[in-house]
């Protein structure tokens, strides 16, 4: 079952290490938009934990800032269906803390599995591959222009990139997540 | 084939008339990431055009100045890729005039599909409904809480509800449209 299956996967979004426009590694910014979308859709196909990971103390803070609003404050009061989808939002300093967060919920390491707009020269997973194994599953998202190669050694395996009908392949993370989450877990009646 | 078919779709937002959170009937404001998101998405699944939906003078000046922004000024020159998204978007001040712009580029007007994350009572399409008919085809979202009830005449029908496998259903209408787009158009390998 996918709601089963959902208990045991997770989501984590890296501004480090990131590649630039250029092809440098950078920290990206976190965005709110990138809390409150990527939180929604997590809470809508029932993942267990969502991890912002950023080095940054003060992006670190702004974060929490914005889940407390959420999860004790102001917002949780005046709006609590959209207080929920916070609930299981954390921050995390590298994708080494969150993966041992994880680990630490599920009592055993997940598999972490890569996701990115170009083909990955390392292991792949089909979505099939992810619903059938029964091990806890981490997805990562990058931002800006994708996960920089120097961080792929620590993946498990990539997921094949979602692609529409045509050559143009530039997705925003926020539906890049919105995608990935409806292809692995989505209810289907066609 | 999928990218004939989606030459022959769009995508509407509708910021009126709305529904908010109380179920009053209101317009809603033109979001920066609705712009950039949702031109993304349109792009990678070869949407023929995005036609952003408003009453307000002001909002459809500030999307036509950040369109300018991408289609003429600085950001084509600076971010050509992301530029190209712009392309196909527009604005239009209610439903059927973005409507008579499409049948205007089609030569007959299009099928209304209807969007919504309540199942709404009146006919209903399946995305192979959808792929199989032989007309052009205007999927329009809402923002805010959905697209008020005094709009439903105007459509042919509505889409079900995209569902995860668990009750809580509160998509972005980022997310929504970028999931829309891939159960109709996306390329699966599995």
């Amino acid at each position: 079952m996918n709601a089963d299956r959902a208990r045991h996967s997770h989501v984590i979004l890296l501004h480090y290490p990131i590649l630039n426009r250029k092809g440098e590694v950078v920290t990206t910014a976190v965005t709110n938009l990138d809390i409150h979308d990527i939180s929604r859709a997590c809470a809508t196909y029932g993942i267990s934990s969502y991890h912002i990971v950023t080095p940054i103390k003060l992006q670190q803070d702004l974060v929490r800032k914005i889940l407390g609003h959420w999860k004790e404050g102001w917002g949780k009061t005046n709006n609590p269906v959209r207080a929920e989808a916070f609930v299981t939002t954390h921050i995390a300093s590298s994708l080494e803390e969150a993966a041992s967060s994880i680990a630490a919920m599920e009592g055993t390491p997940p598999l972490l599995v890569g996701t990115s707009a170009r083909t990955m020269d390392i292991g792949a997973f089909s979505f099939a591959d992810l619903r059938e194994n029964d091990r806890p599953v981490a997805l990562v998202f990058g931002t800006g222009w994708g996960i920089a190669p120097q961080a792929k050694s620590a993946f498990d395996g990539f997921l094949p990139p979602v692609r529409g009908p045509v050559e143009y392949n530039h997705l925003s993370v926020r539906s890049a997540v919105s995608i990935v989450l409806d292809r692995y877990l989505g209810l289907r009646e066609e």
